[in-house]
């Protein structure tokens, strides 16, 4: 089934969470999956997949869907082992959706392999064009292929050597988690750009996550970030730790975490997110103070920040719009017409909080800025007498190329118009960004991350990014 | 598929959304029917339906699942028509989900006739023995297969005569929309127990729902309360508005809509819910003043009182609770062993905001008490030095009859144990519930709403409605 | 899902099979009704459905598909009990086809009763109307809800006495089977149309089913008609037969059931039904004897025929036609244009045994006339010199009214063309029709069937069988 | 879902059907690749799938189920391009079902490649090593797989270069067809182990397929098989033909093509299936002549055998068996005690056909034995005086390596018992095979069929074939 895109959704997209456990005992793992999965939700809802080996063979299931609708207990029953791990995918293309649903999955001279990604190899193409070339046969379009079949035929005597081996080749954003027969194992690449975090289960054993709240939600103690360039092994009762990159001089985790995809109760490079992003509001009220009489998130993940905004400057902090919690698969977007008319299918406002009212609206971030301007018109209509808009991040002017899916570059409002203009467009009576070095305060640093998407300096560079679409090319 | 409990869900349950729409154009009905139904979604997430007329020939679609997964645009193609309604239904029975789904349409003599209803007959059990023993087979076990019925069979010239005649016979909730060859027909109950309004279309025609916040969603004005007793009738550009049963002297409207069934956007009995509920926050501060440093809401109902507490009380409001957004098909719980070990599903705490803090939370109702003791405990946890839980409404003590669902009485925490005794089994520093008269002052009444479940004195006498699980006797 | 009818089939249509079974033991009686059913799949392919009453409680089981798609081991666990019907149904209308699905239960004041029908009550329009005009609201459009609501409506101490106060309002065809709490209970037509049968089960309790293949299937032994107009009620143990309806001095059996419906092991009117097409192949062999090389059937229906012309004749049998026996939800059919190409879906032709043979092909009958063309052509391009059709049947001229579909009689193509103008329209070197009388010698009666199909003496008049497609006016 | 073997069955299992079509038009290729995938179905039953290429992309849909259930129109409309090819396949092993369906489609150097395959590499373990040995990782279990990767692997400038190359390597049965960015080519295995054939399509263009019968029923013309060792390509109006292997000295055609698998229209090694069939019963007649009053197949493979046979012996032929056609999805069998009860879900007798009779009954083939005993004992019980079994082959003793499932040599019951112990153990009144050299000479040739499965001398070492069963190991 074709999915019309959420025209109304002015969001980047994360591509991914990723999730790995390892115990002794075997006891629920892939029940644990599911509910790290679950956690992870929010970084990808278009398709999810637990693989677990149970000391020699790995069993998968893998579909289209929400975690909660893939994996009954009838799916999960057979999914029997020691040692699992999980994806969570937001699918950025249709057709290949079912071919490069993760884990992925082979068989190798030293074993069964299943990888689970998030991040973007941005010489993906390069490495996939030199498999071709060694008389490779591929049979999905992912840099998780890739990843796959060199760590196949890397040689070397263990899973850790043979990575050892092929990471120098990757350049780009990689939170790996990997299973063979008997372990699982976790990897990051030496810029730090996506997060990772492995956690003591209480009962025994590891586990690994995109994110410190999926541990946490499995009770996990003794939590820790995987550094930039390590490899983590979890093995039943077992954990090894070996820096095999040197960490870039310059690490580069994404500032964007905290703006806006890592869930409020993560911790992200040390820090609460629900704290940085209180901060984020905090910083935009000094740099941007205006003379209002209420503070209003664009709900759901502006609420920190509009209660950091609302400390700061001292303005009442309230609701002024509620949005339908129930978005689906929601198929049927109001035609133009019917917008024209008024009808509204996300968001509604609350006039009582707003009529006559001077409102800062904090949102944080525009990209296309699709829906900032019928978000403002629908304030004013509810009886703002003004409606700011502040952002908590600069404006978004550069493509991510390290797992992001923020469009292309013209797709971006910010790369084409100045603020003066985004502010007539949207038809805001004010509009203000953040400051890049309002947002560093926030985070409370000022130096190791990629602020490429601010700035257009990437880190790494992505001229072979560009070739990354020509993996569509020849399977449909 | 079976469907396990979500046991750790606490909250009362609503049993349904109905929606009603007569345009003269016909423009995209069952589209509009479908963003009404959405914005009702919150009403009944297990079933939905919607039946539409085109002036002679009624087509219906209905199912179990979500408004935006049941209706596609290959669905919704072949429902066109002028006239439509359609309903969003809390299935309270596994077994007989599917032929309870609503609407439930019928041929008469008098031609197509389909009903959508929320509420709760209590006199349905003795209706419909009575029907048996006039002879009638029924093919489902609802009070609306009843409700059609003695309309098809009441004889009268139009379907309001029907109803003139019929309504008398009927005891309880019942905010009905009827859909006829080319007239919808909404009806509310003298009691005026669960809301209903109507709304003018932008582009021509008239629309009914249990919420403004549908209406809203479709850009109408000339917003109005069906009011109890009345009945009207939707004709395309028409509307006729008759009052056929005088409205109890003392009415009953659902005080619950407030406290936590109605989106905040809406509307009930002329006063907006997001609102009311900031007031019932400051009420519960005025009542039950504590010494704290933070208070936080279980989100997401509660966000407005806590607004509102926070204001009145000067203690700032934060976070302090994330809930997972994706719960859908939550097939999959975990076990109390692994819930013992700190596997948690739905909600985990921000330590970085409660951590040596004395909290105030704020929970708009305790039902069975079953999950605010692990709230407190996941506070308590994440470092709270005191946790403080106040309710926004009084202890429930006796069960509902009037179309929500809370259990038997038995089920009732309060009905079994002194707030003293409540407050120890949750582990809370203190606990107090908002009194009835501090409720119906943020409500802004003293008198014209149920509250039954807090005092037992219903405003219909309930002996009857005890008999009303025989209904699931003979087929199963 | 809509299907494009299958073209290339011209059949006349079965609507029904009808199962039933009481035990003393409730051992395995779901899964009875589902090896009962399985071996009336011939009757009806569209959808199928299983009632199961465990002496107070009916459950039920129906679904679009085949019997053995629908019934999974999941599906047929939860259907324990001492008593069941079934019904596999051959579905003439789409849009209504779910509501449609049989067994159709309701409940009345009497308890639960479920109803089966093969057959067409041809005033059914006419008792509709007068249950709508007594008040009843019904939810589907078939005969089978008016009677279920007039045996509830009929007042009576038991469902027998019901039926005997009821039966005389029906006209036309019934072969029913009823589900009461505590007990099966079949009835047929006093005319006799369609067959039904009861049968002894080997370990206790009995069966009836319109065949006599599926009692064989289970074992049964005492196999007996259920006689026109008698009542036959089965209660574990127990049988007991009334003889309520006088039968019509008349009797009317389908003659067709021999022709082509009834499953070729099974016994109609205490004839073997394969006996009778060798019968009807033998007469034909007589009545239109042709100098040949090879006696070819259409496969599968007129094999037995083959082998009766053949044995007559003495012109050796063999395959001349190959049939894909895959033929399942056949949505692609071959265009006109491929199929001017020579892409054949259904039949193939074997060279070998046509090539340079004058050919004689039997098939069982000619409805609308639109395979009968093609086929002499395959046959005739795979070499064979001359090509003689003969139809074990005299030509259908007339629709039938008593539960077959055959189209309308304008679609008839006998009813529009001599047999000279059809042997010409089908390019056949010769054509002939089996006589009336060859046909009822071959059956071995010479009174007691409905030929009305070839003669339009309809046993009963059918003046108001024509209101019936208003059934389907006020819900589509 | 898990499908319960249907343990009534006892054929021997053909693993696959192959398919491929290119024009210069374009013409509804996945059309036609429908059409002809669907006279392949007697092939494999279990799954499905077509990849069409448009000259530079290859898109695919391949699934679980019948042929004209997976392909509906909605389907097919996105496969459009000038070549195809398509795969129905009888899947062995049920948790690799997914992932084993065909075509096998990669991206290779050299551009797309899909591959379906019928047969049976019997070193395809070894091979399979070598390539996780050169550092491949794989993604299925299949030789499917083995052969793709191979060929991208192969250097050389075209497909038909790199086939060259690596055939030799190719040990075993293989009828494959690949596709291409622009071409379909057919090759066969040096051996001629199983069937293909090309033919010209009606309005240009070419077709290969398993059988003739696909290949008439699209109304090909200029029908040759591919030779044994031979590549085919077709491009659009152009054909083109290597011989690249010498075709092994000794061919080795699978005489059980015509026992059983082909489908009676289809042509093999230049003989019409039917026809051999009719030679088989002849050759059985003469062979193993007795006094008997009728002669009845076990249907419906055995119907042309029978046919031969009485026409050789002069013994009537007759319908003694009926077997219901609707097999689907049967996942419900009869238990132990239903049978022994006398269910019967398969097969019903016809007792006026066989009552007092001496009954001669032609089956194909004994396998396992099950079904011989049960259908004997329903003919005797039917009133049969003497049931003398007739099987149109020798007995099979050894298992098939080259792409039949007949189970391992300890399930094929002639490998245990001698024909006396057969005879007894099935209680037939006699048993008799044909012999090796009657079957033979009803196929016209002594030379070039591989009988193995009768003998033991298998064409190819097979030793190697016994690792087979360790590809599943690693991933499940």
């Amino acid at each position: 089934m074709k999915k019309i895109p959420v025209t109304t959704d002015d969001r980047p997209k994360e591509e991914c969470g990723v999730f790995g456990i390892s115990t002794p005992h075997g006891d629920g793992v892939a029940e644990l999956s599911f509910f790290g999965l679950f956690a992870l939700q929010h970084r990808g809802q278009e398709a999810a997949g637990i693989a677990v080996s149970d000391g020699s063979r790995v069993r998968l299931h893998k579909d289209e869907g929400l975690v909660s609708n893939i994996f009954t207990p009838e799916v999960l029953a057979p999914l029997s082992g020691y040692h699992a791990i999980g994806h969570t995918r937001y699918s950025t293309t249709g057709s290949n959706a079912h071919r490069n649903i993760q884990p992925f999955v082979i068989e190798t001279m030293h074993g069964p392999l299943a990888v689970a990604h998030n991040g973007n190899i941005v010489n993906a193409s390069a490495l996939r064009e030199e498999l071709l070339h060694r008389g490779f046969g591929l049979t999905a379009t992912s840099d998780t292929e890739v990843i796959a079949l060199m760590l196949a035929a890397a040689g070397g005597r263990t899973w850790q050597e043979r990575l050892e081996r092929t990471l120098p080749a990757w350049k780009g954003a990689f939170s790996l988690v990997l299973l063979a027969a008997d372990e699982v194992i976790a990897v990051r690449d030496p810029w730090g750009f996506r997060p990772l975090s492995v956690g003591r289960l209480p009962h025994g054993g590891w586990t690994v996550a995109s994110e410190t709240c999926a541990l946490a939600t499995l009770g996990c103690t003794d939590i820790d970030e995987v550094r930039p360039g390590e490899i983590v092994t979890l093995r039943g009762a077992e954990i090894d730790r070996i820096q095999a990159l040197t960490p870039s001089g310059q690490p580069a985790r994404c500032t964007f975490e905290f703006v806006y995809f890592s869930r409020p109760d993560s911790f992200w490079d040390g820090q609460n997110v629900h704290h940085v992003r209180q901060r984020l509001g905090r910083e935009l009220a000094i740099e941007s103070a205006i003379d209002a009489d209420v503070v209003i998130p664009v709900p759901d993940s502006s609420i920190p920040a509009a209660i950091g905004y609302s400390a700061e400057s001292g303005i009442p902090h309230n609701d002024g719009l509620i949005k339908n919690r129930y978005i689906g698969r929601t198929f049927i977007e109001p035609t133009q017409d019917m917008r024209e008319r008024g009808v509204a299918l996300k968001f509604n406002a609350l006039r009582e909080n707003l009529e006559g009212k001077r409102v800062v609206m904090i949102d944080d971030s525009l990209v296309r800025g699709t829906t900032a301007g019928p978000l403002v018109k629908l304030v004013r209509d509810a009886g703002a007498t003004e409606v700011h808009l502040r952002i908590t991040c600069p404006p978004i002017t550069h493509a991510c190329h390290f797992g992001v899916d923020m469009g292309h570059d013209g797709d971006l409002m910010a790369s084409r118009l100045s603020v003066e203009e985004m502010e007539a467009h949207i038809g805001a009576d004010s509009l203000a960004f953040l400051s890049l070095d309002g947002m560093m305060r926030a985070v409370g640093q000022s130096e190791g991350y990629c602020n490429a998407c601010f700035t257009g300096e990437y880190p790494i560079a992505v001229h072979e990014a560009q070739a990354k679409l020509s993996f569509e090319g020849a399977i449909a």
